[in-house]
Parts: C-alpha cells; structure tokens; sequence
C-alpha cells in the first residue's frame, strides 16, 4: 500500500491492519518512506489514537529494529522497575541494588532528565567516576556480577524508537499516550525481564498531570507487556508533592544513600520498600505480600542492601566513598535558607514549580544536547499539613551563584503555600494497581 | 518561535499568529523548515483548519513566492472562471473566447486532469499542435492579440503552493479545504484579474462530493477573494450527472467547439452562456443580468466566439482545421455503441464511475507525471428521466483496443441505471450564488 494510503486511513480514523503497518515501519527504517511521511502519520495517530494491536505493532518493530538482552541463561528471575518521572525521584538508586540483594537480577537501563523531572543516570553521575554509558557486554558483566546494573540507553537497542522519537520532539507529536507507552515497553521488553513493574506518577508534578491520561498511559504499557507475555503490573503513586525533600540530582543521589541507610524521609522509605515487595512478588508469584515487604524491610535494615549499592558503585567506577562522606558527591558553592515569611499550615508543595526551577538553575534540560550542574537544587523541609512559625525553615536552596539562589528562593516562595486553611486530601503515596485484570484501590 | 511550538498550537487548536505564520512558511521556502515539520502542521491543520486570518497568510506567502501577471497596463477588464472540476466540463474552452469576443480580458491559467476528472490543458492538446506550455511573456502576448489566453501555471508563479501541493499529495493532506481554497485562489489572485468567477460543482461528480464541503469550499474562496479586493462570485453547479454528452478529453473539446458553433448539449450550452453573463457583470457592474445574458447569447450565435476561438487556437500554434473537420482532433481507435439491456426510465448517470472508467481507459491520471490517451473516452445519450426501450443506444465508448471498450462498457451499465421508477429531483444547473454578501438561491 502506498504510504500516503497508509496515512489517510489514520487519517480518516480507520486502523491500519498489522502488515501494512509493519511495511510501512520497516520502510521508514530503510529510508523509503520519509521523515515527511511519519511526521503526518504522527500527527494523525495523535488525533486518533491506535488500537491495542496497532501499538503491539510499534512494539515489535521497534524491538525487531535493535538488539535485546538476552538473559535466559541466568535461569533466575530478573525484574526492573520503570518510573514515568516526577519530582524528587529517586527510588530507583535504592531499589535496585536492595532487590538485587534478595537475589533477584535487575537489568535497569534507565534515561536523562528532561524538562521538569530529573534522570537516573544523571543522579548516578553525581557519583564521582560512576560511568553510566555502558555497553550490552560490559552491562551483563556488572549485572552478573552485582546482581544489578543501571545504565544507558544502547544505540543498539529500539534504534526505530531513537529515531521516532527525535521525529516526535521536532513535530509536537510527543504527547501521544500510545507512543509513550510503545516507546518505554520496547526499551523495557529488550531488557531480556522476567517481571516489571511501573511506577506511573499521578498529580500536578507528573509528565502526564492529568489524573485520567495516567491511568491510560498504565493501561496500555500493562496491555503491552501482558500481550508480550512480560508479566507487568503499574503502581499509581503520589506526585501532587515531591517526593522525599531532595530534589535535584546529587541531592537525590544523597537522600537515596540516607534511604540505603535506614535513614531518610519516610515517603521515600514507604515507597522503595512497596516498589521492592511488588518486584519480589514478580519474582515469585507464590510470595504473599507481607512476606515480600518483610523481605524487603530487612534488606534495608540489615545493611544489606546499602552493601549491594557499595558493590554497584564500585562495578561501574564509582567512588564508593560517597556512602561515608556525602561531600564527594557533586555539590553546589552557595546554599541558601529559606525561612517562612508568615506562619500558618502548609497547604500545597507544589511539584512542577521546583521540577521546573532546578532546570532555570542549570540542573535540568531543556534540549537533551545540554550539559546540566549536577550539584544545585533544594531540600524542601516543609511538608503539607505541617504548622509553621514565622522564620521557620522552609528550604535550602543548593545553587551555583547568589542569582541562581535568588532563583530558587523564589520558586521556594511559589511552590510552598502557606496558609490558614485546611490543606486538603493528599493523594495517597500509592493510590492504585494496574495489572493484567485491571485497575483496583492499592 | 521554535517550528515545533507553532505546530503545538495548531495541534492544540489554537490560532497562529500572522507574523508567526508568515516566518514559518518563510522558513519552510529557504529550507530552514523541513518537509517533515511542515507536513506534521499540514495534518494538524486537516483537523483544526485554519481562521480566515490564517488561510489569508498562506495566500499572502503563496502569491509572494513567485511572481504575478502585472496587466494594468491593458487598462480593461480581466475577468478568469475557475472551475473545480468535474465530469464532462469543457465549459472553459467555449467560455473563454466568448468573453474575450465581448471585450473583456481572459487570461485563463490552468490544469491538468488529475484522479476522475479531466483538465482544460489536456483537451486543448487534443488540438494538433496546440502549445499550453507558455511563458508568461508568451501569455501576455497571446492575451493581447486574442484577448484570451489559455495556459499551465509556470514555476515562476506561487512556487510555495506548488511545493505544499507536492508535500500534500504524498501526506494525505490534500482535501484540507482552507488549503484548497488558497491554493486556487493564490494561483487566480497572480493573474492580475478585476474580476472572478468560480464554478463549483455539487454532487456525486465533484472533487468534494459533499454539499457542505462544496459550500464551505465557495465560501473560503471568497472570502480570500474579497480580503483581497478581488470581486469574486461563485456558482454552485450540478455535478450529480455528467456535463453534456462528452467525458473524455478529445471528445469534450469537440463538444465544446459544437457549442461554439451554435449546437451541442442544451445543459452545455445554458452553463457557458451563464458563466459569460456572470463574467460580463464582473467586468462592468452596473450591466443588468438580462442584458449581459443577450449579449453572451448573440456573440455565441453570431459566431463571433467561434472566430475568437479560431485565432486563440493559431496564437497558441494549433491547427484552427479542427473547427471544420473534428477528425483532426485526437480520437481512438476503437468506438462501441453500448445499447440498453432493459427497457424503462434512466434513473442516474453517475459521474464519478464515468470518470474512473476515463481513468482506467488511460485518458486520465492517478500521478501528476503520468502520460495519457487524448482520444478515449464516452458519448453518453442517455439522460436522467429519458425513457429508453430495449435496444436504444445508450452510449458510445471510445477506446484504444477492444479490452478498453469492455472495461468501457462495463463503466457504461454501471454508470447508466434504467429502472421503472421515478429518477427522483435532480439538481438545478446552476443552485446558488455565493459571494460577498453570502450565499442565495440562483
């Protein structure tokens, strides 16, 4: 079929039968069919959608179109965990090597910050000589090794959704709920996993805000891996607040270590803990629940974890000196405190706004090509619901120079509401369960 | 403003502002925007159109692009039709000389057959020798002896449109209506005219077979029309059945010249004097219908058209023998009567399978660049609400070879349905006018 055809199906809100579609990606990876012609497909599948067969065809070619780790020989579970990104994140530097202690393997090829929300890797890097662009060979090697391995995207792995997805950037075709989730799954799938598990972030703060569109996006990726025989199961959790008091790269890194420790906020606690027990029971359907998260809890408590994470970093060339003295992390020269103008009750932390300043303070990216300062950012000590006196501490502000502290001092104003009023509901850290039967209260 | 940020807006609906529009468009003609962000803002704009703000901007960059016919200086009126194409309408090649012989300019820029309708410059080339391709100065000098001049649009005029046109055609962007409307208009608005008059077709036949989008179609065209100062009218036509007997290209200029000859179809014949009166009153507003009617009627029977036509087909290089002796015109090589199976009434001589069929038979195209055989085509006799017995001709199909008359006939019992009942309303020749004021009964 010509692609013009092939695009005024979708056009015209009709779907495009599977070997058609095939055809028609396959060509554009061999260069016959042309920016200019996926660029209007895209634009078409935004305003109608795909069906569930139509993604699974994105899927398979964009995992046909690379290499995939293959991990069978291991013979033992292996269970990553994907998070849609919010503010304050940091989970995935204490999960993995805490799951990996309790001998599950766990291949975690993570991404870069973008826009409001920080990456994994560039967290990771706030280590010094932590080297996070590894190869699939020298990735199976720490991963056989440690149990566990956090590293970047390969150019060997879904180069289609590489390429769709620097198309997507230049064309306003980005937001494209089925796209996102084909394009995570593929990377996810190629991992070579047993089980994963999602973290689909929900509020104000999340890459998708809008509560409804979240729960899409967790229905398709959890309809994609179940089609693809990965058993896959979505956490709804809080983002209508940062997580944790960290945000920005090596303050995240550190608050991840504090996590590592026993130590730390109890948001971030309660939710690596959770996200451990849902990867253990993807190990082992048999596992109960409140065995899981007894596993879970005294691998944290034990130290062990800490030790997997010492392991890890020492693997992939990181100074594993920075579990003792925090000030080896990257850090920023000016700190600011920033206390409470009025008193009252904290009504709202809002989310997106720090998200946002970390990026005006040069710790963020606006285009992927940027160098990002790995050091600035805040910790955020008021919480919502907590009674605050006038000059209470409200934050420090880590920044380059006096203006990039101006900066964030301002967004510390913005983002923290302070008020008489009742602070309303919070959502819960984990509100819901997405998996192959369906979505149910958590 | 980034390109991507200006196809965000139209994908979310919004307006583009001119002077962001303009610069995008600009971009696009120097190469800064690429083919694939264009194509990406083409399909945004197939599902959220485009305000008249806008479509005038994409007319604006068209017409700036290249150059314009300048015929001030002829100090008369000038006054084009452009049709929007339909089955069996040779209207222009009657039309033309005729208006000319009334002392007003026609310089007649235009198309070729594409999809199931056929193109004005395709049946003047039935004409031995007759030469379309002309320059501009080529134009001007054949419109200053003639009076009339009909010709393809050259590269030096909206090359913009011509590379949108291009880009559109393989995205499955081309029934975005706003840039249909453009399209033409830019096109007509280059001609330097004072005054013009669309024909729009309505029904099964035409290039939009929807009465709404028809409508919507006339209305867009003068709008642009009007913001630039350019009296425009249009008429919406019948298009539920053929124009005239003849579908074909050789075969319709024949058609044409009986008409000038006084003969031809009475439908045929009503529409060009129709259309002249309509042109007359563009060129001179204060001339009252029944007197514009007169004169188009006396220049046609007096055969001070015909002779017209003579000297525009030897100013163009063609052989004028074709007037006396229609042998000279392209013809085929094959002719099969086809002759009514059934007795009764014919219910529908549906115009679009009468196109196809043209098509099919190699007198029309499905690519710009295919070549195509000036001599196939129909004489269709039967006429909605003729009462036909068993045996009574219902056409004649003009083919190269014997397999073409098959597929030819096949078109025929297709196209032509006799019945016991009632053939129901047709639609009037001539429906409505639109123009500045709006859209009333004709």
């Amino acid at each position: 079929m010509a692609p013009a055809r092939v695009i005024e199906r979708k056009r015209d809100g009709e779907r495009i039968e599977s070997a058609i579609l095939e055809a028609f990606l396959a060509a554009y990876m061999d260069g016959s069919v042309p920016d200019y012609q996926m660029s209007a497909l895209l634009m078409a599948i935004y305003f109608n959608g795909l069906d569930a067969e139509e993604i699974d065809v994105f899927v398979r070619c964009m995992l046909a179109s690379g290499t995939s780790l293959d991990l069978a020989y291991l013979d033992a579970p292996r269970v990553d965990k994907h998070s849609t990104g919010g503010v304050g994140d940091k989970v995935s530097i204490a999960l993995a090597p805490l799951v990996a202690s309790l001998d599950v393997f766990v291949p975690m090829m993570s991404g870069r910050g973008l826009g409001h929300t920080t990456g994994t890797l560039d967290k990771l890097e706030a280590i010094p000589g932590f080297v996070t662009e590894l190869s699939l060979a020298e990735a199976k090697r720490v991963l056989e090794e440690v149990g566990c391995a956090m590293f970047g995207q390969s150019a060997e792995i879904a180069p289609l959704d590489k390429r769709l997805y620097a198309l997507r950037d230049v064309t306003a075709t980005v937001p494209v709920r089925p796209l996102i989730a084909a394009s995570i799954m593929s990377k996810k799938l190629a991992e070579g996993l047993t089980g994963l598990l999602l973290d689909v972030k929900v509020g104000s703060g999340a890459f998708l805000p809008e509560v409804d569109r979240a729960f899409e996006l967790a229905e398709a990726m959890v309809g994609i891996g179940t089609t693809r025989d990965l058993p896959t199961v979505a956490l709804m959790t809080a983002m209508d607040r940062p997580l944790g008091a960290a945000v920005g790269n090596g303050l995240e890194t550190m608050e991840a270590i504090h996590c590592l420790q026993g130590d730390g906020p109890p948001d971030l606690r309660a939710l690596v803990l959770r996200q451990a027990a849902e990867m253990l029971m993807l190990a082992d359907s048999a596992l109960e629940p409140g065995l899981a998260m007894d596993r879970a809890e005294s691998a944290l408590d034990s130290g062990s974890a800490l030790e997997r994470f010492v392991r890890l970093v020492e693997a992939q060339g990181g100074d594993a000196g920075v579990v003792d003295d925090p000030a080896t992390l990257a850090t920023a020269t000016v700190r600011r405190e920033v206390r409470a103008a009025q008193g009252g009750t904290v009504g709202c932390v809002e989310p997106r706004v720090l998200g946002q300043a970390v990026v005006a303070l040069g710790g963020g990216r606006r285009r992927m090509d940027q160098e990002i300062d790995l050091g600035v950012g805040f910790e955020v000590l008021a919480r919502v619901g907590d009674d605050i006196g006038v000059g209470d501490l409200l934050a420090v502000v880590h920044a380059a120079d006096e203006a990039g502290a101006d900066i964030g001092e301002q967004a510390i104003r913005t983002a923290v509401e302070v008020g008489d009023g009742d602070p309303g509901q919070q959502r819960p850290l984990v509100s819901h369960i997405v998996d192959r039967d369906g979505v149910r209260p958590a």
